[in-house]
């Protein structure tokens, strides 16, 4: 399997589903072609969440802002799977949640650079690069559904290499009461959804034994998000009055602030990239 | 062949083709992941208008407003097809019409109540509920190339249940003159799809008498909507100049409001769940 | 394989695969479905644009604004692929291009009407003609990976036919300097991509020696558009700072007047169908 995922819209993608099939009989599977556009740190906050849902493949992930510039187009080993990518940081945070996924933990990756002797364009990589890199990739270093380390370093377009641009995340900054319950978190909206939800960096861990059955044993059922009043701290979106504010634990596993059947971005006056600080009542 | 719909946008419906691919190698094929968010009566108006289309299949449909609360996740087996969807009406209108696509009548269903124990997120059980199901019907429901009644029975994880949400759409009422010919029809907004035609609950056939071949046989060729001037009643868009008002009858077998090369909702003021008026002249 | 493209946003597209595979086991890849509305010129710049990338498939385009009239329907074969598509010139770019990449010359064209007795609707013949003529196609027409002209000869639904309507884009007038290099050329922008940028006619190869290595070479390296400022003739999108405009050639081998990280149309006031005058110096 060829996943393919980009912010080209349409109809871009087009040309890299049949460059594809020029050389591979692949199934082909489109991840998203609306992929945050030129922004590869909320593009691999999405590649994060959903590529690990994937049994082993080849992800072929294109957010590529220096596209035609000498950054480098590489390919990522990440467990049982394989990322063809730009190098500006969007393949890492997938990457080493698919290593975790394949259960040989975070780090088990291996880093190629592609060499793609002169591209048709400077401006569609997604085309001239990393869609006939994928299909290489798939057709020549893929044994018993998945990616084969020793065949992959063997590629003669590939070279290994430990020269990359990594991308982290933020972490929170959490505050906590004498008694261990937590006081205020000072996060940032990684991204907002298609929805209007605004999802922060909080994984909601830190605040689970604040929701479902635990809801009030720690003392915090609401919460202020910056200076807006109390909302309550909820489990699903319906918990609440269509219409109303809510703060919840996302399918992604980060606290998100959100309105029932509305906009949580703009009722809570929030982008991605904003700080957020959560207070707890 | 599994299709998936739903009203998530991107990138969230990949999510639920990684997970379908873990366990289940059968065709996936995507109905639309634009359907009217948060809105199951106008989403089982497109599910009833192109599931039919589709050879046998298992179809997994997700407009969910009430994910997280209390509503049941089901099955339901429709003629040769199974649909997999929340339990608020969404898979009845569609279902109706593949039991009777099937040629066994529209009533040649069975439903069950899905046990999905302890899903991942309380927000997306596209991924951690319907997906997993629609994957397990296929794998262990389907026999030669249609969904088979006595396995999806058999299956652990379901229960036969009477007790679910169903949902029609409104009959309009038809006046008639004296000599038999359509004085008035009192109808509603049923869907305004993408160009902007404003598509209602009346049958065609209501009117077929008056159009084709038969224009003017019946008397009318012309038809007011609610309060606005005459327009004409044709066959296709194309028979009015480009920017002119028509009503036709539409691919989906209803009377809707139109604008050649423009939008019909906007001219004639009509929105989905409107009332609409339609006066022949 | 069977390719769909169309202006038919969502969920239209869904009836056409399933029509498809009720008939048809080839894999279906979508195109695009956001093709410009209404728009057969402009679409047929994007198919000519992305078929090419294609092995050779049955690809099925529909944007037909004549839908219901008495517009004929087509079959097109050009060198080792088939264009399903109403005869509204829509086909023709794309099947010189897709017989030129086969090796056979532009020419190597034939069409055929296709003979759809009855069809369901006046409105979407996307799934009653279009989508049922290219699984008849594909199923009873291809040989060996390929189209085979003597049994689509053979089709008895097919007939032969010289009068269609073509379509070809305009070509730009390039006025040169005494030495040789380029003064201005008069084009026109023929279609806005998502990204917002303005893509003429001009071909790249008009300017190659003005670019890249050859920058500086021909004593051109800013050129205006239209009555605004110089900006610079570049390789690539990055070659500025985010924000500012340029002018490069784009992946479809056309001048495209752009902004970094920004939309070209806005900033250079441009639409698809504008004359552009490109004013070297």
């Amino acid at each position: 399997m060829i996943t393919l995922a980009s912010d080209f819209g349409s109809p871009y993608p087009a040309a890299m589903r049949g460059v594809v099939r020029r050389t591979s009989d692949a199934e082909l599977v489109d991840v998203s072609h609306d992929l945050p556009r030129g922004d590869p740190r909320a593009a691999a906050f999405w590649l994060r969440f959903v590529l690990p849902e994937f049994p082993p493949a080849v992800h072929c992930a294109v957010v590529d802002p220096g596209v035609g510039t000498d950054r480098a187009a590489i390919v990522v080993r990440a467990g049982e799977h394989a990322i063809v990518a730009p190098d500006n940081g969007l393949a890492f945070p997938p990457a080493r949640a698919l290593a975790a996924a394949t259960g040989t933990g975070p780090n088990d990756i291996d880093v190629f650079e592609i060499h793609e002797a002169d591209p048709a364009s400077t401006t569609f990589h997604g085309r001239d690069v990393f869609a006939p890199a994928a299909a290489r990739v798939r057709e020549n270093a893929w044994t018993d559904g998945t990616i084969d380390g020793d065949r992959l370093t063997a590629l003669g377009s590939l070279t290994a290499t430990d020269d990359r641009v990594d991308l982290r995340f933020p972490e929170p900054l959490v505050e906590r009461d004498p008694d261990g319950t937590i006081d205020t978190i000072d996060g940032e909206v990684l991204v907002v959804d298609g929805f209007g939800n605004a999802i922060t960096n909080v994984p909601g861990n830190v605040i689970t034994n604040v929701l479902g059955n635990a809801v009030g044993d720690a003392g915090h059922d609401r919460v202020r998000v910056n200076d807006a009043g109390p909302v309550p701290l909820v489990a699903t979106f319906a918990a609440v009055p269509p219409g109303d504010r809510l703060v919840t634990v996302g399918s992604h596993g980060f606290l998100e602030c959100d309105v029932n059947d509305g906009r949580g971005a703009e009722a809570f006056d929030l982008d991605a990239g904003d700080p957020v600080r959560l207070s707890f009542e």
